[in-house]
């Protein structure tokens, strides 16, 4: 392995740099929940790395001052290093003290930022703090690779901050010819290990899982992360508008919070509850879950990324409201033919009238995996945070 | 523009060389037929191109002699120079003289080929042909690159001779979520113009194209190449067990020959006989079209590739039947929601008892190709030639 070539932290490197601090910003993936997935990197006039840190948990330091903290820990001063930060320092006063004030009193020299602030009540307020400060400061621009980078990898942040709503990842596994079962419902496995074990990691970096008390009834799945680490398991969402769970279901068996949405008030809520089940009441004019309400609300209890495993009916439901922002489909190379489709009814008029009026997508991503085909695909135009 | 690094044709750089052949060989693709797609390029001791070439037109030169030709037309001695070929120079009279008798006539001082002959009778004969006559020859190992690159492109002509079939290639364009059309038929256009012409490529590679009756009473299609040069037109094939075309059909309308495979006898059979369709009866025991008969007896005459755009039936008809080598799979980036399925129960038996029992593909390639996907994907094993 040869080592990194040392560059000065001047703006013909800076991307270079950022390109560090997205690095250990993925390290927040599953930490840092509500909060941003940062990363900073300091670095001083001769390009060595002073300190490194990422964004902790909730109330624990943002990723400025694990860089700060790691530095002093190492006995270095920064007085006059650049700092990457993949998002602006924060001027406020949240769960912890401002990250500028932070990088004033260390007497950081410049602090450049991939991405502005997304609130927009307080976006540039950070910067132009230490600018005050006589602190050099630069925003990359947003076509950068690492702006670019950040943004993705803060989908979910920068949806609630900017929309109000989780960032909606619809996870699908179907067959080459669009079957996600045969007819009697067997769905296990149509895709591989490798897929299944990338679906897990999807699952990890989502906040909650959401799915539907038609899949609780027909498969009884623990729904949550297998096989590869994680410092929390994601919340379970369960749209069930009649309450139909049982209280047996192997849902519950999982550590982490298990929300449900419901139209109706029932009895069985009282079991649910004893469970540990946390139940919401949202119903919509029909005497359905209002699928948008429930959106507003996991955004209002800061979930950012919302990973949905459901069936055709559910998806169906969310694709028709338009409630999904990214379908993650796994094509396996198999025909089924005869089976359950991948969407029941997921267009408004249903059936189109017209192939024009079919809802469109962009593909954002193709990779294979293991033997399977993962696509990303972003209903068109709706990626722009 | 750099210029090419002068390289000596020694074995060091055999797979440089055999690229530079192969791609000469791409030359031959839509006209060669049905004759195999091969270039050769003749190199001096010295690193410099002295002659190019790849096959003509049935009946005309093949690669090995256009190349001769163009040094000859250079006024260039090709004594001692190597000669890569894409495939094993002939060692047999067929419509032309044997490549081989060429080569030792000129004093080739080295072969090198990508490829055996693939017909068992004659692999090796070739080779053998130029060692007997002092040539040093080599033939490349199969799993090289330009190996893989030649047999690929030949797929079909390999086929013909090692099972004899063509290499039939299903065409099929869908929405992400599998559907081919509304449920009122309605498919133009699911996929983008880049895919609509990328797709007259593909037709434009096959030796025929094949169709049912179906797609030609609900859609009246010209099934032709357009725009893009070709220098004839594919053989159009229509599986007809009723002989329901119509000789008005606009299929008709383009220059090139038509077959049809017909199950009965029908008086509708002289009006297309007088548009010029070839008829030939096929039946199986059920009063159908023989599907795998037609297959046998189009690689009996010729057809190296066969390119099907059908219905859900008769594409499904061909799955299930396992005659199908190869989906070309054109998947647009939107939901159709209720629609056609892509294939009409492709899988025995129908639906599948067990997902173990789906019938297995790989992934051969995939490509965005505008805004589409492009996919290819093999049976499992089938592409063992």
């Amino acid at each position: 392995m040869s080592a990194a070539p040392v560059l000065p932290p001047d703006p013909a490197h800076d991307l270079d740099w950022m390109a560090r601090a997205l690095d250990l910003a993925r390290g927040a993936v599953g930490l840092s929940d509500p909060n941003p997935r940062v990363g900073c990197v300091i670095v001083g006039a001769d390009g060595s790395v002073l300190g490194r840190g990422h964004t902790q948990q909730a109330g624990g330091p943002h990723a400025e001052v694990m860089a700060l903290r790691d530095a002093q820990a190492r006995g270095t001063s920064v007085a006059g290093a650049t700092a990457y930060v993949t998002l602006e320092p924060c001027s406020h006063h949240g769960r912890t003290p401002p990250c500028c004030d932070a990088l004033i009193a260390a007497r950081i020299g410049r602090v450049v930022a991939a991405l502005q602030d997304p609130n927009p009540q307080v976006a540039g307020r950070g910067l132009a703090r230490l600018r005050a400060a006589g602190i050099d400061t630069r925003l990359l621009p947003p076509d950068s690779t690492p702006a670019r980078g950040a943004r993705e990898l803060n989908i979910g942040f920068l949806s609630r901050m900017v929309r109000g709503l989780p960032w909606v990842r619809l996870k699908i596994a179907a067959s080459l010819d669009g079957r996600t079962a045969l007819p009697d419902g067997q769905s296990q496995w149509i895709t591989g290990e490798a897929a299944r074990a990338d679906g897990h990691a999807w699952r990890a970096r989502a906040a909650a899982l959401l799915t539907g008390a038609g899949t609780v009834l027909d498969d009884d799945p623990r729904l949550d992360v297998r096989g590869t680490p994680v410092a929390r398991q994601p919340v379970l969402v369960v749209v069930d508008s009649r309450l139909q769970t049982p209280p047996t279901a192997r849902l519950f068996d999982a550590e982490r919070p298990v929300w449900f949405y419901a139209a109706v008030e029932a009895a069985a809520a009282d079991a649910l509850k004893a469970r540990g089940a946390h139940i919401t009441r949202r119903p919509d004019a029909r005497g359905k879950v209002d699928l948008a309400a429930v959106m507003a609300d996991l955004a209002r209890r800061e979930i950012n990324e919302l990973h949905v495993e459901a069936g055709h009916k559910l998806a169906g439901s969310l694709l028709r409201e338009g409630l999904v922002d990214e379908l993650l489909v796994y094509l396996a190379p198999k025909l089924i033919g005869e089976g359950l489709a991948m969407f029941h009814r997921p267009t408004q008029p249903s059936p189109l009238a017209a192939l024009a009026d079919a809802p469109a997508f962009a593909f954002h991503s193709v990779e294979t995996i293991g033997e399977d085909l993962r696509i990303l695909a972003r209903p068109r135009g709706r990626d722009l945070f």
